[in-house]
């Protein structure tokens, strides 16, 4: 039987909040197993981009990525995020040891092609390289991913967050069980945003339908939505979404997606 | 007879001139067998710094690292600098794998002792954990060292690139025969520092006792010097400073030290 690996997704907000980050990352430590950790980039890149003086590019609402605002993304997130949570995993005694898309080329994307908005430096996960990553794990390594992948070509490019995690356990379901976990602010995914107790205990590929003709799934939850099912599609075993909480009390309220 | 390990050691002038850079990772790609490089930082954090409006701080004119100054340092050395190198490295088919001291456990130092001056967040290398580093060499990847290593604490520390490329080559001397490669923008060291041909073909300690009371090595280098002696000290088997074109052309002029 293949080992398990577990791969959990930190969001943004989480990574705002010092004393929630603190205590993930100490819940994350303790995981026993083979695991990954990526982790999106809060508000830091934000601020940092204000205090360098730019300003944030919009295209029919939808943000471009310039070529300042992708030297920010690699700075803070392949930077000051990544280490500052390596360093915090090490203190805790993982073994972990940062990655972007580009380093040890584990994972390759194309730009975004232009159609009617040109997004600027995105990436669309192109190629997992699982040999690379599962090298990593068997020498004991716990990778801990930004969220910023290369083409190949010596371009980086920013991609998002939630697309890695999901491409990371596909990619290396042919060598492990795979789970994934999404860990954000909230307990699940809420029947009523308003309710933070109204957490929609399993949605499978029936019920998402009727939720999002029902409208009550939003659109901010759809791509985060359609990740899941892709990585089940894709032979991820088990898909949560659910709040930090939940890797040291795996019987904590969550989400549980099923095809 | 144990594996060749070349380790390069690359400074922050080169990293600021775009052509020479361009030609020297080429070069780095392409050179056989195993091998490690490590990055200095350049003008880079210097302009970042300043674009934040932070104000170098400088006791008895030594620099002091602030907590604003490391961030920036991170954010330029292990994201902005370290990735780029990464990613193109990458293009030319060297499977390049960023690291800061932290990563992988790689090396543990300790915050400098505050004596007559703090010099804030600056370590000094303590033990490299030779036996992780060796683990991603055996697996095909070249680690890139950025000039950061953290305290095993969860404190990320500034740490001269000289010194880490020193550290590393006899770290790893029990493991490999290494040779260890300064690169600058000059063909060696200087008899004249006027006159850019004055190469000193050899040094060694007596006449490393000689050019210092002579005056002949200045200020700067002697540090970078007391790194080669204490490199080969530790096992290292050849110690080689010269300009980057002679990693292509190893006949290039360049000067060796001996012990």
């Amino acid at each position: 039987m293949p080992d398990k690996l577990t791969i959990v997704k930190i969001g943004g907000n989480v990574i705002d909040e010092p004393e929630q980050l603190k205590s993930f990352l100490l819940d994350f430590a303790n995981l026993p197993g083979l695991k990954i950790l990526v982790h999106g980039g809060g508000k830091l890149a934000t601020g940092f981009s204000k205090r360098l003086g730019l300003e944030p590019r919009l295209v029919d609402g939808r943000r471009i990525t310039s070529d300042a605002d992708l030297e920010v993304a690699v700075m803070v997130y392949a930077g000051l995020i990544n280490k500052s949570i390596v360093a915090r995993l090490q203190a805790s005694g993982c073994n972990a040891l940062g990655l972007s898309g580009a380093d040890g080329n584990s994972i390759v994307s194309q730009k975004r092609p232009v159609g009617e908005i040109d997004f600027g430096w995105v990436g669309d996960v192109k190629q997992v390289h699982a040999r690379n990553i599962r090298l990593l794990l068997e020498a004991g390594f716990t990778p801990v991913f930004c969220a910023l992948t290369h083409d190949g070509q010596g371009q980086m490019l920013n991609t998002n967050a939630d697309t890695i995690a999901a491409e990371l356990a596909i990619g290396l379901s042919g060598n492990f069980e795979t789970e994934l976990l999404y860990c954000f602010e909230k307990k699940g995914v809420l029947r009523d945003v308003e309710d933070a107790d109204s957490v929609i205990s399993t949605i499978d590929s029936a019920s998402y339908a009727r939720l999002k003709t029902e409208g009550v799934i939003h659109q901010g939850m759809l791509p985060k939505m359609e990740n899941c099912f892709r990585a089940l599609q894709g032979g991820v075993r088990k898909v949560l979404i659910g709040h930090p909480g939940l890797l040291a009390n795996p019987q904590d309220v969550h989400t549980r997606l099923r095809l």
